[in-house]
Formats: C-alpha cells, sequence, structure tokens
C-alpha cells in the first residue's frame, strides 16, 4: 500500500515522518545532536516462585511454549538471525500463530532472510502486520513494492539494540534458537550440529523481552558452558530435532572476489591503510564477509606481514581469513560480532582469543561509548555513494529496498571509515548526485576507492596530507563522477518514485534519517 | 542510637519494622508467599557523544573522576568486596568526600571488613549516613552497640541484587576496583598484582549506577580480556599505585580445621550426603570456605575417588581444594562467585570450566530462576540453630550483630541444606529455644550436624527414610540439644535486649524477615 504521510524536512534535508506504525519518531538532527533523555526500558521483575526449583524449563513443544507465553493479538515476536539463511524456526513460529488465530503480529527479527518467504502469506493473512527489521530478499521486495501493512523500519545492529533497551520497541515475546543449550536456559552459539557461532544479535531480546523461549536441538545437562546468553533471563526451553540447516547458516568457504577490478580495489585500499600510516603496531580494522572486503583483509595481511607489524583486535565478521591472521599471531584479538564460515566458528570454540561481542558493546550508540569509534579503519560496501560523500546501503538506484543496514551505520564512527566500491555495477554509475536514500550521513565517510582512484573526503585534511606523496591515484570525487558517467553515457531513466513511504531508516541515535518511498514500474 | 520504630510481627512470627531508614518495607510473609509487582529499576539512558571517541576515559586522579559525578549529600555509593580485609580503594573514596565536604551519605558496599574501621570517622563526622551491607568486624560492633544512625540492613548477596535490580537501593556512584582494566572500562579480576579472581558482587553496580568509576593499578591496551565488567558501563577510569593488597585479597593458603571434633562432623557430613545417595554421577553440592566445609569436601573427593564417582558441577568460594578437584577431572565445573585463594584465582584464568558466575545467575530471587535450587547439596555454617531448624548466621548470642549473611540464605534452595556445627561453642550451647535472630526459615534447612550426631528435619521424610540403614547416629534436634543443655549446666545470661531496633534482615525476596536489636552490657 505505501502511506501517505505528512513528512518534515530533517537536518539532513530528507523528508520524513513524525510518526512511524503509530510511533511519534525524532527526524535527524545531525550526528551526535540528538540527546536522548529519560531512562532505559523496564522488564517486568520476575520470581524464581514461579520457576521450576529443578531448574528444568523445558515444554513438550514449541507450541506449547507460545501458549503458554499468553500472546494477544497486537504483540511483537522477535528472533535474531544468526542462523541466516539456515533458519528452521521462525516459520513454525508464525505458523503455529497463525493456526492458532494470532493476528496483527509485529515481526521483530534482527535480520530476515529468503527462507523467511512463507511470512509474506501470514502478512497477506494478517497474522503479522508489519515485520521490522532488516528485509533481505523476497520480503524486501513484498515492502518495496508497498504490499506490506505498516512501515519497514530499518535500523542498524546498534540501532536495534538502542530501540529495545531506549523502550522504542517492547518485545513480548523472543525467540532464541539455540545451536547448544541446557534445560535452565543457559545456551550458545559456538556448538552444536547447528552451531553458528555467536547469540550476541538475540542478547538485547533476553534482557529485555516480556517472555523468552530457547530452541534448541541440543540440550545438554546444566551448565551449558558458555552461556552466552543466560538461562536467568529465559522462560522456556524447546527442543526440536533441527533447528537450523548448518549448510546455510555458514558457507562453508567465503568466497573472495575473483574480478581483477575488485581485487584491484582491494590492494589500493590496504596500500591507502597503510600509506596514510594506520597500519601500525597495535593498530586495529574492521572489514566484512564481502568479497572485496576479504580480498583487502589478505593484501594487508602480506603487508603487516613484510613491515613486522600485529594488531592488537580486528573487528569480525570473522572468516578464515581472519581466523589465520589470529592464529599466525598477526592480532591479539577478534572481537567478533557474528562468525561467517565454519572456521570463525571453531576458532570462537577453541581461541581465546576470539571474543564473543554483542551490538551492546560494539554499536550501541545509547551506551557509555561503544567500540566502533575506536577502529582505527572499517572497511565497508555501498550501493551508491554522492559527491558529498553521503552513501546508501539499503536501496539500489532501481529504488527497490534489498538489503539491511547491519552494523554499517555504527562503523562509520571509526577513526577512518572507507568505502571501496566499482565505480560503476550493470553500466550504473555508483557515484551519484545525491544518494537515493541516505543512510550514511557524508561528514562520516572518509575515503572512497574505486578503479578509477581514490577519493578522499575534503573534510579530512590529514588524509589528503599524508598520502601525498604515497604515489595512490587520489583524485576528487568529481572528477571519478564525471569519467564514468561520460563513460557510460546517457544516465538510465529514473525510477518513477512516488509520494507514498513503505519504509524509513533510523539513525543510530533513534532519530528518522530518511525515507524509502514505492516506486512504480 | 538504635531506633525505637513501630514494629508488626510478620509471619515467621518476628517483629519487625514497615519503615526502613525513610523506605517502605513489607515484613516477611512466608517463604516463597511474596509476589513482588512492578518492574525492574531504570537506570538513564546515555549517548556515545557524552563519552571520549578514542575510548579512552582515563582520568588524572580518583578525586577528579569523583568530582565529575557530582556528588550530592545523600547520596549512595557503592562498591564490591572482592577485595576483602586487602581493599585500599574505599578508604580513599570517603576521605575525599569528606575532605569537599559531602554529608549523610549512604555507604553500599557488598561486604565491610576490619580495614574500613576509618569509615566509624566519617559516620561520626555526618560524612557517611549509615552503611547498608554486611558489617564485619568494627563496624559490626559499630552498629550492634546502636551508635550509627540509620538501620544496619542484612542483605544476602543475591538479597543485594535483588534490591538494586528492584529499585529499592538506587545507586549513584558504583566503584570498581579492578585488578586489571583498559581505558574504555573494561576490567577483570582474574589477573594484575591484585588479582582477586572476579568481580561479579559489582555487577550489579555497574548496571544500575547513574554512574560508574573504575579503578585499577593495572591498565592494559584495550581490550582487556575477559571483561567480567562492560566498559560500555563505565564512565571514568582511574589510575592508583596500588588498589588492594593481595596478602589480604586472598589468603596463600586457606586454612583446614585441625579441631578433631570438627574433623569428626565434616565426616560424618560426607557419609551422610553418601548414605542418602546425594553423592551420585553427575551431582552437585557447594561448600563454603570454612574450616569445616573445607574439611568436608575433602573427605567428599575421597569418596567420590573411591566410587568412581564424578560430579557436573561444584559451586565456589572457590579454594585450591576444590581446584585439585577440577583439575583431577572429579567435577566438570566449578561454578564460582568469589576465589579465596590464590589457587582458585590461577584456575579461574587458566581453566575453561572454571567459571565466572555473578549473584544474578546464582542467588538473585527475582529472576527466572537461579542456580542455588540446582544443587543436590549445600554445607553452610550457622552461629545458632533452633529445634525447629530456624537458624542465624548474623548475630551471636550474645546479641552482637558480627556477620554478614554472605549467600547463606540464598543457598538454602538447594535440595538438601545441611548446616554441620559443633553442638557448642566456648561452653554457650547451638542448639537453642529460639534464634538470637532469624536469618534462616526452619522449613529450608534440612540437616543439622553435630559432633553428637545428626538431626533431620522431620519434614524431610525422605531423607530420614534414606538414612535409615546408615549407621549412622541419627538423632532427634530436641535430644540433642538436651543433651549439651545438660553438659554445658546452667544456660548464660540472656543477653539484655532493649526494645531499639539497630538492623533488620532481609529474605531473599527483599521482605523483612527479622529485627536485630540493641544490647546492653
Amino acid at each position: 500500500m505505501g502511506q501517505k504521510l505528512k513528512l518534515t524536512k530533517n537536518k539532513a534535508g530528507r523528508m520524513v515522518p513524525s510518526m512511524v506504525n503509530g510511533v511519534k519518531s525524532v527526524p535527524f538532527k545531525g550526528v551526535g545532536k540528538h540527546s536522548p533523555s529519560g531512562v532505559k526500558a523496564t522488564p517486568p521483575i520476575s520470581s524464581c516462585q514461579n520457576y521450576p526449583e529443578s531448574g528444568n524449563k523445558v515444554v513438550s513443544s514449541l507450541k506449547e511454549a507460545l501458549e503458554k507465553c499468553n500472546i494477544k493479538n497486537g504483540m511483537t515476536i522477535s528472533n535474531h538471525h544468526h542462523f541466516r539463511n539456515g533458519d528452521l524456526v521462525m516459520n513454525k513460529v508464525f505458523d503455529i500463530l497463525a493456526k492458532a488465530g494470532k493476528k496483527n503480529l509485529r515481526w521483530f527479527p534482527s535480520a530476515s532472510f529468503p527462507c523467511h518467504e512463507p511470512m509474506i502469506k501470514h502478512m497477506e493473512n494478517g497474522v503479522i502486520g508489519h515485520v521490522e527489521g532488516s528485509l533481505n530478499g523476497p520480503l524486501g521486495k513484498y515492502a518495496s513494492d508497498g504490499k506490506m501493512d505498516g512501515l519497514a523500519v530499518l535500523r542498524s545492529h546498534g540501532g536495534r539494540w538502542q530501540a529495545v533497551q531506549d523502550g522504542e520497541v517492547h518485545i513480548d515475546v523472543a525467540i532464541i534458537a539455540a545451536p547448544t543449550a541446557d534445560p535452565f536456559g543457559n545456551c550458545t552459539g559456538d556448538r552444536g550440529p547447528s552451531a553458528c557461532g555467536l547469540l550476541g544479535f538475540g542478547l538485547v531480546d533476553s534482557l529485555y523481552a516480556d517472555k523468552v523461549i530457547v530452541v534448541t536441538d541440543s540440550l545438554v545437562d546444566f551448565p551449558c558452558i558458555p552461556w552466552q546468553i543466560q538461562g536467568n533471563n529465559v522462560d522456556y526451553v524447546v527442543v526440536l530435532d533441527k533447528v537450523g540447516d548448518p549448510e546455510k547458516i555458514v558457507s562453508g568457504t567465503t568466497r573472495l572476489t575473483k574480478s581483477p577490478d575488485r581485487l584491484y580495489i582491494a590492494e589500493l585500499t590496504a596500500k591507502f591503510v597503510q600509506a596514510v600510516g594506520i597500519m601500525k603496531e597495535g593498530f586495529s580494522f574492521q572489514a566484512g564477509a564481502g568479497g572485496t572486503a576479504l580480498a583487502f583483509a589478505i593484501y594487508l595481511k602480506e603487508m603487516m606481514i613484510e613491515a613486522g607489524i600485529k594488531a592488537r583486535f580486528i573487528r569480525g565478521g570473522s572468516t578464515k581469513y581472519l581466523v589465520e591472521m589470529l592464529e599466525e599471531g598477526l592480532t591479539d584479538y577478534i572481537l567478533d560480532g557474528q562468525t561467517f564460515d565454519l572456521e570463525g566458528v571453531r576458532s570462537m570454540r577453541e581461541n581465546v582469543g576470539h571474543v564473543n561481542t554483542s551490538p551492546f558493546t560494539s554499536y550501541n550508540w545509547h551506551g557509555k561509548g561503544n567500540f566502533a569509534s575506536m577502529l582505527d579503519a572499517v572497511v565497508l560496501g555501498a550501493t551508491e555513494v554522492d559527491v558529498n560523500f553521503n552513501a546508501n546501503v539499503v536501496t539500489h538506484s532501481d529504488g527497490q529496498m534489498l538489503h539491511g543496514i547491519g552494523g554499517w551505520q555504527n562503523c562509520l564512527s571509526s577513526k577512518c571509515t572507507i568505502l571501496p566500491i566499482p565505480s560503476f555495477r550493470n553500466r550504473i554509475p555508483i557515484i551519484v548526485d545525491e544518494v537515493t536514500t541516505l543512510v550514511g550521513p557524508g561528514e562520516l565517510i572518509d575515503v572512497i576507492v574505486t578503479e578509477r582512484g581514490i577519493a578522499i573526503n575534503p573534510k579530512r585534511e590529514d588524509l589528503i596530507k599524508a598520502s601525498k606523496r604515497s604515489g595512490l591515484p587520489i583524485r576528487k570525487i568529481e572528477e571519478i563522477k564525471e569519467e564514468v558517467d561520460d563513460l557510460v553515457g546517457a544516465p538510465l531513466d529514473k525510477p518513477n518514485f512516488t509520494d507514498e513511504v513503505i519504509g524509513v531508516v533510523k539513525w543510530v541515535d533513534g532519530t528518522v534519517l530518511d525515507s524509502i518511498f514505492k516506486v512504480t514500474h
């Protein structure tokens, strides 16, 4: 449907609604300008006398656990996405709730995946009113086409923690799918047949939800060690035959890019990091699991070995490449928010230096600091950037909303944020006059690396100076843009944006950074 | 002074005030009868923009950190007691606050020790209004003599968590003394020159206090791993030359009892545990660090080896004796709440199976269950028991309040609570008609083991039956009492209790279980 809403212009010049799914929202005020007031959310006080003295909270079925939670129409059901496209739990949950006649539920996953396509049926039948959380694949398309009842609310990983912590989103029932758990509800992601590494995205749910259900396919005797999620926050434990499809939870091998252009971009990025003096003893960096970011890490690793330099910590998404660096002594620690391959899972289980983190430690803007701003360099992707270094990760130039934000916005706090991106994809230039959707304000994005050269944000005079005699192809962003535009020729037709809002992008402080509009084809 | 208060009789038949230090309090309603309502305490929402981007929260002095906290008269200052009698921080804190002219502060330690005697001067000068927390040694005597302005409020470790979590006690400023910390405030107790093992007693303070100061004498580069306390909850970090006196933090050797009577009691206790079938494959137990409890663990260990039995977990207070059991494969895990000797500290640092716990996991009654009720057996001390199995740990028969509760009340939830105690001490019988102060309701205490025999609570017909043909000296508690009374002769004069209340004992659910009255000599 999309919604015709009263919009006001925020500090980024973007038109945003002040009511989002019935909740009053604050338009973006500028980076670091919104001061939260008030107190954190208040979960109800529990009492041991309402829980089994034996510590055994196992109930016979998922259906029974859900019944005991006394779910009412309109309630919010949450889950973490550590099982990614291999999740076998959440479709079952909503099938049960549908059968029980529940309506207008809000599904609040930390992200959804193609495997969750059956949720479309539940939205069409009114079981799910709307989804709040990263919408990838078919659900993204469904929302993008304006078919979802409520607005999509896109939050970063840190923003999701902030929203729950601050009471902006109240979770009635949290489902924690866990590769290993004990009958008390202690659970971990680092072992078991469906091992996914860690459960950090579900931590806030376990702390703030009224009711918490742990679902596992590997029940061990108390105590389940480590207890990434603490049983003292858990109401019921359910054992299923299989909670996740290991093939799809983590890929056995993470794929490096083979594209010569992207390899070149990755190499340029690593050289830049070295040239400006970021790569020094005890430094830190974060690189995602995308093909280019992986290649960057490999180039950087070679340079570190050559220069005899060791990092203090690397932030993951961990992959076998980062694990190798840890095990070869090239870093003291991996501070990991999600494991992307089986080597990451193994390492988290085996290496004391491979540390389980959460959006609280790493990303929550409404904490007493977080780890993101301590990173010396962070290497991220983007779908578009504009000449003011604003960037987009959630929509494509055709206006379709197809990606979640992940930790992307949170990472922008780093000391040097670098976006290595090809200058065009499928004949569409990536550097534009204005991003389709604003997800990252340009003042936080320091460097764009393309196969046609490196553009440094003019605000970062220090980096411009440091890279002066580097021999690297430092260029003005406008110059690169012009070159690409000339090469690609006439720009494609702009998408037909309607004035109907189908979603909003939240900033890390909970304010509304931008709206996503429905497109007609 | 003591306070003449309006008292009402609670469900245990004890006279208790309904106002405690100006806060409305609920009289004890019976075990498992008080249902809490409402929501947890609400710490203020913070924002990263008010904390250094570098993550470096180090300020130049303790004085500066305290000034930045903007402490006002009447505020509450808290700390953990993991440094025990070796704490070198809290006297400094109150000296600074005294010099700054602060008045009527509430000191809220998890326990106080003889090293804190200087706090008496601060109470006399009005800097500290009163202390809430376990009062050991000179502070206990000071309060006991009715010299403290406010009432002593004695809470168990779990009760302290409950009180803070439920908003009964609001902490304005928490001081977390930490053997190792990083500039962001992540910290750990398991390493550094003042290593104390863990910091679990300070965890709730870090979560709920408005302001949190970490004080360390061993600053390491970010990240401090493990982070027993998370820097995301910390405001300031202070580095001092020395935060604790290692000699007094942990004793290099924990002392076993040499008394033949107590050794016999310990052996009887172990034999009882075996005879009634508690000691079986995968069982669990908890024994404190007192001489008799240690001896019990050693006897039990021998029996376990002989019978080829392994425990699933042992709850500490850890000592070298428990560490030996872990390292010899006699238990899968030590779930540790405080380390009592250097071997405990080393083991926590080195053994994955030696797990750092907190009062939240182990003891908090207002959680979704806790670990205490899962223990197959727990072995505790007592200053007095009565013929109805009620027990006392905070006062002596002379009415003096000299001990804190520790985890004692929380442990009573175990499946079998055993008190091995001598039948008399210094010619004073330990089994009495009525305990001086009620700290543990008799219905939760299952077995009393003395050198004159073992008394089983008549409620535990299962234990009476199971021990029938054990050959152990099972006797009625009245019989043992009579024998001791005859032996000791004329009872000592009862202490002269006044009607002035100097303290209250809280039950694990926050209700008031008993009052402690002033005694005249």
